[in-house]
């Protein structure tokens, strides 16, 4: 089962996502797409770390996640995939092809054997950006989230650590109620 | 029925709104807001252009909108307006009355016959900008789409193309379950 | 019972905080958190203070919410806390500890003795801000309203006016529906 859980920053989106990874019961791997650039990401590495138990796993990959998740991916591990705001930005930093690389990742789906959990950033809630490398970004970001989650099966929102269900297993959201 | 389809910047509300209005088997009519000021506008514009059918007709307003949906709307079709964001931002740029404006629209839905679709951004779940104009926008947006929400039968959030229903057709959200 | 009022700005969180306060038939008392700083403030207190009625009993507190609310609270009365994110700010301005601020107003939650309703805003979902100060309020807001969420009884969004409840007073939220 492939999982999206979107989010604010601050939202609780991460720690929601490991008590939903180690209620599995299967080997978990955490996978670490950030990289400590600057004093305040090495903070919030290390923050994130001291929130994991010793029982998880970490991989680091900044831009090859649907290598990395394809080839890692098994159904006895659940993956979790922190997360595709970061990766998306590591991305656009590297000049790469912003529009392929999320098609190669939502395509690479289906060939992840095992759970995969991924965390993403919604950013289009707030006024237009000023600068248009911002407006770039949010907008590919928007379009990631809508590819992803229309490929998972399982989608959630997070806001004050509190999940509300977008879509769940049986492809049914809370408007079809 | 008049339907608010709210979200953020590449959230998908569009498409929902498409969709839902494709459903109805009435005639679909297009009301755009925008005007491709810029290469920006443009591309956004031939894009959702490319998304909709050739059997959506397209009708442009950028200022007056009371006047064109009563005038134009009729049981037997369905009107698409998209977006109030881009709708209010032409207003205020044409130093015109925000809330004369906002308050001249929502009077008018009763007025309209057939069923309307309102797309609107949600832009309030940012950081306070620091300019006094985006503040000002801000706000005016936030109170136009609660003025809009609360004269509306229905009112959808989307986020990553799926959608949540804060109010349906008989008065009911999910706050009342 | 405690409840936090999540939402964007102008999103009529307040509106509905005071409307659920005056469904509980109990005493009702506003803190603000706010203080008439500039002209935008005072035009903005002016306008809440006039959508209240007047049987509304305003106290002002800018700092020590703990205190005030330990003090104040009682069963026969209902206290509206007016907001989180001006108390915050407040906090950060006066270059006080915001974590061990957020910690005792969490903590001093089971010895308030009556209803409280704090209204609190969702600042993490547009694009990452420039300035480290703003990325900084946007962490401590996130993980106070994880907190607050965490200890209240109850939680909702609020959108274009229109309520989400994401946990309810038997500390269910949608997601487990």
């Amino acid at each position: 089962m492939k999982t999206l859980v979107l989010g604010g920053a601050r939202s609780g989106k991460t720690r929601h996502s490991l008590g939903l990874a180690e209620g599995m019961g299967l080997e978990t791997i955490y996978l670490a797409t950030g990289w400590a650039g600057d004093a305040e990401m090495t903070e919030r590495i290390a923050r994130h770390r001291a929130e994991r138990g010793a029982h998880w796993t970490t991989i680091e990959e900044q831009i090859d996640l649907p290598r990395v998740l394809v080839k890692e991916s098994r159904a006895d591990r659940v993956m979790l995939v922190d997360c595709l705001t970061l990766w998306l930005s590591n991305v656009m930093f590297a000049e790469l092809d912003v529009e392929a690389m999320s098609d190669a990742l939502v395509s690479a789906m289906p060939r992840m054997a095992g759970p995969v959990i991924f965390v993403s950033n919604e950013v289009g809630l707030g006024i237009v950006p000023e600068n248009a490398l911002s407006r770039r970004f949010r907008d590919a970001q928007g379009r990631l989230n809508q590819a992803v989650a229309g490929a998972a099966e399982r989608v959630v929102f997070v806001a004050a650590g509190l999940p509300l269900v977008l879509k769940d297993s049986e492809g049914r959201g809370q408007a079809s109620v």
